[in-house]
């Protein structure tokens, strides 16, 4: 109760807000505040496209894509192609390499990496269809899109372990300087790993 | 379109959420994907919790606070003494000195401060009311705790000129350190202030 003497109704707002990626306790009121306070303008549309977006988006059961149809329009689109799967640990990163627009094949979403601190285990991905799908000799390439973060390394090479027996061939992204990136601010490993796959000019 | 291959549901959702203070567009995105990740755990609760606190929450008549009681439970408290009032900006600003406990008189929630670049005149805040309060015979001190930002001080000199007519004790929050604040850190205008209202010790 302290710090709101509007009572629990808020304080559930605000505890619930918390829980968004980006809002911390302190925002998280300040976003509460904002919804109150335009009601008409904003909380009602909030509500109303959180109701709209669940009961249209479903998982896609290939790839597990969010879309409001199933299969997804990527794993439906006939111009992609079917040879090249690109693994990534979540939606969020399918999208960002979407915007980058530099691949037209498929891919496959795992719905996170692993995590022995968060309790993330193999299971809890959607791994048995990525293998699958390899299997079902859909796949000439996986390219395994994780984040450069322990966790997307750790799942990296679990994957690796378990496409390899598979016969399919197994990329990663480069890792390197990111373009318009200062060397003076970036740390040993990435400098380290650009060093190490420099190229000839 | 661009970036979310899910369609429309996702993109007006993800542009309501980065209308929230703290989110921007890419921490929108983000929002959006964890509240469909956890429709049962988060998107649902949420929904139902903003149902809940719109309905339940009105603004205070009296001093524009919010609460689930009109008058609000702060303006009805007969401890609290009735003959100062401490002008806020918001109710994020009523929250943050009521956690720090110091201040046991009522308050008045201005929803704002004077902007010219945002169209905030004075007609769109809550200063009639206050006018009112005070000509009624109901104060004894105004204590006018605006933020120190340019809009704030404006607000306050708004204030000023308004109320000292009405032959009010009017005082405003002292300027200075922090408290575990390093010097090193701070802004000239804050040294300034700090070295000019020094005391003796």
């Amino acid at each position: 109760m302290a710090g709101s003497p509007a009572g629990q109704e808020i304080e559930r707002l605000v505890q619930l807000l918390a829980k968004l990626p980006g809002l911390g306790p302190r925002s998280a009121r300040r976003a509460a505040l904002a919804l109150l306070k335009k009601r008409e303008s904003l909380l009602e549309p909030l509500a109303d496209a959180m109701a709209k977006a669940a009961s249209a988006l479903k998982q896609c059961s290939v790839c597990g894509n969010l879309d409001t149809a199933d299969p997804c329009t990527i794993c439906r689109a006939p111009e992609r192609e079917t040879g090249i799967i690109c693994v990534v640990e979540d939606v969020a990163d399918l999208w960002a390499l979407e915007r980058a627009s530099v691949f037209r094949g498929r891919y496959h979403v795992l719905g996170g990496a692993l995590s022995a601190l968060d309790g993330v285990t193999p299971e809890r991905l959607n791994l048995p269809k990525l293998l699958e799908r390899v299997k079902a000799g859909h796949a000439s390439e996986v390219i395994l899109a994780m984040n450069a973060t322990v966790e997307g390394q750790t799942t990296a090479h679990y994957l690796l372990d378990a496409l390899e027996p598979l016969g399919v061939k197994i990329t990663r992204l480069a890792h390197g300087v990111p373009v318009g990136g200062e060397l003076d601010y970036l740390d040993e490993g990435t400098l380290s790993a650009a060093f190490k796959a420099r190229r000839a000019l």
